[in-house]
């Protein structure tokens, strides 16, 4: 008797009728004589119509009430958990639902941000052998005092993961509206194909490249303890991507996916005086705002004077840009310029520790299509270059040519 | 400095604009230099939308699942109690939302009608200590281990009055659409005049022969600890209706309110054979299915043959004709009848106790309308006569006039 997870994203639960087909999902896996854990995100559409609520309120953004925010949002999921608990003992099943507080998943107090610290097995447990399918809200948690916490956007991904990992589940499968992890963008290259199994490691550079399939968050923790993912469609039966440790079949790939962002901006500052601790004048007035800064590249310095470039959100992006502004005349600087209209595409591949061709070959395949490239970063398993973000859609087809990846591995030449 | 808790219904938080004039209440409450507890309902139309979606899932209505359905319905209140925070935040006082796992306001685990036990003050006093208003979740709690309970349509009464006790509050407001308590309702009988006091076992009487203003458990709440309510609306400034221990002044009217109830239907056991133990075994059976009977009335016995009639609430009305019709032929009895065209009037007042004549008073004027009295059952401070429905409205009329309860007892000859 094998003990899985399985946990369902908003659509997969947007409806009473979607609600049911997967109650009976959740029941054919327990008549396959295996005891089971559903973990739910809220109805599609169900946590916007709350944030709406809120808006109406007219709040200042910057003094929003963020626990009162969790208590409002949680309440998304604690009515899919009981409504599925009612489905799956329609069909004749014994269900029970859990929410944060009543299995204890403690969590720091950082409000609708919140981390994990740990969960309490023993009520899961008790269930489990009394018979019961077990279906527990996602996204949320309590902090130690009992305060509702969240866990941002995509959070019952992580939900799930730390659930599995309490429970030493054997399997944790990640239900979806996709049918798995693909190269690339199946919307943007036609060409994409569904991956039958990738690396933690390359999982996590594609997911904060851009991929939006799974929270980064969840990849961490399972990478952390090992738990295996399956990232699959509730919408039917075919199996998806396997998210799991390296094994020998991953390498045979050079890159396994390609992945594209246009969330981000880039700001650059112009003859700024070459000493030691401008930098970090710098950027820690940005990260003081809570600002993340992604890509920064420092360009050699001409007569004492240097230039600095370095991409943000775009949502930050006219905020950081006056900061950097008054920070350009404190330290005389000569100018700021900025460029919303940019793109960042990935290539990611645990087969580039033993390629040493791969960025050059990205560079060649974008220059063949005159894509000027304005920022390079490279790390172990991935090439990063930032181009004008009218390329996007054609760089990331030309990547995917370029290394592939329409083709399985293990056939190539 | 006093303490004062205010209940605020469906209605009174029914949109985020209501809600916004709740908190302007509320913070005025509090500027007035007090300290302030709120409890909220559900907003109007929240907990219907809640039961929709489960209806949805067609599950056999006697197989409900009662302890999911009150994870279910109680997201309507955690929603209201967030915004709430937020609107008072807005407009610049703390405030601090408390839901039922969080105060421990404790029930036993009849879900769905669930009794409060008791509630740990600790966390609410540190809260209004440190400034906040405190904004807490009415017509939820948990059981001991943790589950989720709700206390019944009209619950959020009795939390707050329960709240008021263990709080040792000064005052309990119950804040909703109506303005107070009248002497009959205002819709039957334009002449309905709103009592600026009624004792508590008026009011007790009033709500169970149908007056809907409050949950009959929260009175009898606040009878039992003494605590002052006052009902009133949060749509104006006017003092509405004190709920109260007796006081001389009330004395004064012989009968304070007329009540009247077009829930319930009765059933006639012809010919039953007068011998002990019958009774037991009617009754018994009808009580084992948890149908409530209110009057019965049993005729004098002729040749040893008796009649007993009884009320029951109508939606049990078809259920109950069979179990008594298969009961009828067991114990010999000769048939069975039953009438659902039919409503309960009733006159309500402390002065009855000292007024000989009230209840011929009420017979005459039924009798001068040519409205047949068919049942008549009688308490301490109430008589009730059952009648043919469609004289219902034109009773009420008739009896308010009768005991002149348009016009301030005070004032009467």
């Amino acid at each position: 008797m094998a003990l899985i997870v399985q946990k369902y994203g908003g659509t997969s639960v947007g409806s009473i009728e979607r609600i049911k087909n997967v109650a009976r999902r959740i029941i054919a896996t327990k008549h396959q004589g295996n005891q089971v854990i559903a973990v739910l995100s809220a109805m599609a559409g169900e946590t916007d119509r709350l944030l709406k609520l809120a808006e109406q309120l007219e709040f200042d953004p910057e003094k929003i009430n963020e626990r009162e925010m969790d208590v409002l949002v949680s309440t998304g999921e604690q009515v899919s958990i009981a409504l599925m608990s009612m489905a799956i003992e329609t069909v004749g099943e014994k269900a029970c639902s859990f929410l944060g507080h009543q299995i204890q998943i403690l969590t720091d107090d950082e409000y609708t941000q919140a981390r994990i610290e740990r969960i309490d097995p023993e009520r899961i447990h008790k269930a489990l052998y009394d018979g019961y399918i077990v279906v527990i809200a996602g996204f949320q948690g309590i902090d130690k005092e009992g305060n509702i916490t969240t866990l941002g956007r995509g959070g019952s991904d992580t939900s799930a993961v730390a659930i599995a990992t309490t429970m030493k589940a054997d399997l944790c499968e990640i239900y979806t509206d996709v049918d798995g992890i693909y190269t690339t963008d199946p919307n943007i290259c036609h060409q994409a194909r569904k991956l039958a199994k990738i690396s933690y490691d390359e999982m996590l550079e594609l997911a904060s490249q851009g991929a939006k399939v799974l929270q980064i968050r969840s990849v961490e923790f399972a990478k952390k303890y090992g738990i295996p993912l399956h990232v699959r469609s509730s919408f039917s039966a075919d199996e998806g991507t396997i998210v799991c440790q390296e094994d020998k079949s991953m390498e045979k790939a050079v890159v396994s996916g390609v992945a594209a962002n246009k969330n981000e901006a880039k700001i650059t500052i112009h003859g700024i005086p070459d000493r030691p601790g401008i930098a970090a004048t710098i950027f820690s007035s940005i990260a003081d705002r809570g600002i993340v800064v992604d890509m920064i590249i420092q360009n050699i310095s001409e007569e004492g004077l240097t230039d600095l470039t370095f991409t943000v959100p775009k949502d930050n992006y006219q905020y950081s840009l006056s900061i950097i502004n008054d920070i350009c005349r404190q330290i005389g600087g000569k100018n700021v310029l900025g460029d919303e209209k940019i793109a960042k595409v990935s290539i990611v591949g645990i087969g580039m520790r033993t390629h040493a061709n791969v960025a050059s070959r990205m560079f060649s395949a974008l220059a063949r299509e005159n894509i000027n490239i304005m920022m390079i970063s490279t790390s172990e398993i991935k090439v990063s270059c930032v181009i004008a973000e009218k390329y996007t859609e054609l760089a990331v087809r030309v990547l995917h040519d370029e290394f592939q990846l329409d083709k399985d591995p293990d056939y190539k030449e």
